[in-house]
């Protein structure tokens, strides 16, 4: 062997012995930024996400009204963070805690729930669920450890126990498993719920109050209360429920068998231990196949009933199963807000508005997956003033009630809404076609599985039949919109006669006083008395 | 117990029963399209960019010229897939083969390599890499046997082996482990290298031939071929090197201490066996940290030198580290492509450009990580006008030198294009501000580590050094497309001139001739030769 043959070989073997296996907590800790982990203030709201998107989902499961304290405390410890640009940059500790109302972790799953990448009950599921990945709140347990050297704490209890049980813990990242430093019982002034607590390099800005408020716009059956400390200051933001309604728990679903995978297809059936042949396994798997469809199904891909589920070929039986029309999906699975509940929710939050109205669509379906599109609009007023973008339409979006903080330019919920022709239904735009009133959009997606863009869950991704929802709920909204400015402007236009009119006729009547010497006239009463009639028949309110 | 209470109970046991353990391949399978696995065509690119960066590694790390031969074969087999808004789609098997001259890979990590999901030499590395983050090609795999049902096909050998290793494999998804469905030792014509094969449903668009053409750019002494066989027709695209100089490889680092994760450091020095003490084990594990500043810092941090590595304070280090100006990493690591190649390689493609430039920064850091950026520009000429984008500046895209086909509005190298007044430069910009003249730029970032946005590595996040350097990158690009325009108008303006003093003299001549009744002037002659001059000493080429 010649020496460079030698060395080729040597750098080939020597390649390959480095090779070894990574865990997921590994993965996660050196990708953090990717799901949101970036600095010190985009981690002080991601932090806050991941532990209220625990926490309504732990109250949805039971059918709880939720009751969420979040605190961000600002510690007097000063933190130096790496360099940038050959600036040293500073960040303050802070404490963020998470209190909520919810069902309760039983108590030897705390650790490895909270402490374990990829450990949950969401990842396999298909549901509408806040947190749908399996790794939020790990990811979050990591950054703290990674940046403040600090444990968590996580005090759960749920209903029927004395106690609750409070476990202190860090991840083993190069094991992936929960280090429980601390675990002990204790008295805990509440039924249920839990309790997450981790010290992270913050700064806190407003996103956070406003994250908050557009939270409790998607979920108005529950109370926040948002206690801060910053700058030594200490404040409180509290929003009450606006409905006393809790919504119907989201139900898990069953796949649809027009859109699932081949390869999916084909594991299901070959780890089934429980049905005897293809059409009890298709009826039992997949909605809305009825064991007569199975059999259909069947027939057409040439496979006998009577096989047993290993025996399938999941190629021939979903080229059978895509080309014919299926029955879509039972709907009844999501849990939607409602439009009296955003009617109520952004009258709540901006209590000036002039106009403020809700247009939700039926649920529709998506590749099998039931999704629901609801949009709002609050118009006028300074508190939408205050709050609206001047540079752009704003747009609180809303994925399984959660709002998405970032990402907007990518986002499915913003660009359709910008999509829309708003002059068409009355609204008048500025140069940067932003509307001269101030307005805020409201756009809501439900699903049992969300098309986000990426892990961080920051945008909705581009589908087709959720697109052309949104377009039919906009065009809805923006009839109503119409209706509105329409009244306005005619109001406007009544009080514009009333004016013309009344200077017209105290002229005349001041001059025909004159020529008449009788007494002035009261124009005023009289005018009033013409107007009347027609400014109540046009009443905007 | 009230019933309620029971209730709550049983929901919280239910659903801590539910929680269970989920693997990398698991998480993957059900995130693919975050990966880029999103539709039959966005998959194509992503399998063959996934491909041609583990065949562009497995060349650079030997030293090796690469020949890469990339088959993309539309199969007559048509699949009906997934029904989008009731509508039956359909797409075609493809079966896609990349083939290298790289290292190749011993043969018994043939199967782990490829078939197990994290497993690798790239997570744990930080260098200069196309791949890095060790979900490429298993991911491939993973939607290859989700979408087609069929194994991959592998063929690999090391220098010096008589035979090949072929390997026929899936991925066991819920244990994250190959399956081998095959292996045996056959002839390959071949010193050394691999060869991938997969089938996926796919969908061929000229982005294909686009992506390899811009991947020659950022690679100019790797030779490409595209053979491609769709709707039954043969074509080939053949792309040769336009360098033999191979870059130098990039070399492994070690961190900078002042931007480590005090999380990562802590552990680091939990682990670590072979250093006595906190000085021996800084100056080991960290770059430009000498065992006098490793002191310095210690002293500062006030911890006893002979302390043993696992009873570092990483808190109290770091904040010391971060505070002094430590010596930046050696800046020698990385390999980039050179401003003569991105000019040989952007003449090559752009054969009728009227100028070509190109500008390489030295190396610079950012948070501790060697990065370098160099940029390119091509004006002028019909195979520019026909690549470039008449609607936006036209910017390839290269991170590692590898392009970026997507999520262009996100990403930094577009942005900072798009930042620059070229009008300043004298590049004449149209009314979407796009250059009038037909130009294509080129960005380029080579980094030990580059912060991509997301795991799909579509974009490169806003990193403010590498921001700055891009910058002033690309006002030296400026300078010389100022220059080339400049010279240009002024030989544009003595055509003019000529053309002007050509009719004007014609016509006097004319005048004098027939007054005269002397012989026609030969004007031309005359006027040729006193712009002559002028015309060579200005002359832009």
């Amino acid at each position: 062997m010649s020496k460079k043959t030698t060395e080729l070989r040597e750098i080939a073997k020597i390649e390959s012995e480095r090779m070894r296996e990574a865990n997921p907590a590994q993965y996660f800790e050196r990708n953090l930024h990717q799901l949101g982990f970036s600095d010190p203030e985009h981690a002080l709201l991601q932090t806050i996400k991941e532990m209220t998107d625990n926490s309504l989902d732990a109250t949805e499961v039971g059918s709880i009204l939720p009751e969420i304290i979040i605190e961000v405390e600002e510690t007097s410890e000063e933190i130096t963070l790496p360099p940038q640009a050959g600036k040293v940059r500073k960040a303050n500790m802070y404490r963020i805690r998470v209190e909520d109302n919810g069902i309760g972790i039983i108590s030897n799953k705390i650790a490895l729930s909270m402490g374990k990448v990829l450990f949950g009950s969401k990842l396999f599921t298909m549901k509408q669920m806040r947190g749908q990945q399996g790794v939020g709140i790990s990811a979050v347990i990591l950054y703290s450890q990674l940046t403040s050297l600090r444990p968590a704490t996580i005090i759960s209890k749920i209903e029927g126990e004395e106690k609750a049980t409070r476990v202190v813990l860090k991840i083993d990242v190069d094991k992936n498993e929960p280090i429980v430093l601390e675990e002990q019982k204790i008295d805990w002034n509440k039924e249920h719920g839990t309790s997450v607590e981790v010290f992270i390099p913050a700064r806190y800005t407003d996103k956070i109050d406003r994250y908050i408020l557009e939270l409790s716009i998607g979920n108005p059956h529950a109370s926040f209360i948002l206690r801060k400390k910053i700058e030594g200051k200490k404040s409180e933001l509290a929003i009450s429920r606006t409905t006393e309604k809790i919504p119907p728990p989201a139900k898990e679903i069953k796949p649809h068998l027009s859109s699932i995978d081949p390869g999916i297809l084909q594991r299901m059936a070959e780890v089934d231990k429980d049905c005897k042949n293809l059409v009890s396994f298709l009826s039992k798997h997949f909605t809305s196949i009825s064991p007569e469809t199975a059999k259909k199904i069947l027939k057409a891909a040439r496979l006998s009933y009577s096989l047993p589920p290993n025996q399938i070929k999941a190629d021939k039986v979903l080229e059978v199963a895509r080309n014919i029309k299926l029955r879509r999906p039972k709907l009844e699975v999501l849990s939607n807000i409602g439009e009296e509940a955003i009617v109520a929710a952004l009258k709540n939050r901006f209590k000036d508005a002039e106009f403020v109205a809700a247009v939700s669509r039926p649920p529709w379906t998506y590749q099998g997956i039931p999704f629901q599109v609801e949009v709002g609009v609050a118009i006028g007023g300074q508190e939408i003033a205050n709050y609206a973008n001047p540079k752009r339409i704003t747009v609180i979006r809303l994925a399984n009630k959660v709002p998405l903080p970032y990402d907007l330019s990518d986002c499915l919920l913003y660009k359709t809404v910008n999509e829309i022709d708003w002059k068409n239904y009355g609204l008048e735009l500025n140069e940067k076609g932003v509307p001269v009133i101030p307005t805020v959009f409201v756009t809501s997606l439900v699903a049992s599985k969300v098309p986000y863009t990426s892990p961080g869950k920051f945008a909705v991704a581009s589908v087709e039949e959720i697109h052309d929802e949104l377009v039919l709920a906009l065009q809805e909204l923006g009839r109503k919109i119409r209706e509105y400015m329409y009244k306005k402007r005619k109001q406007e236009s009544v009080v514009k006669r009333y004016e013309f009119f009344k200077g017209y006729y105290e002229v005349l009547a001041e001059e025909v006083g004159l020529i008449t010497g009788g007494s002035k006239v009261n124009v005023n009463g009289i005018l009033r008395k013409l107007f009347k009639e027609v400014k109540n028949t046009e009443n905007v309110e």
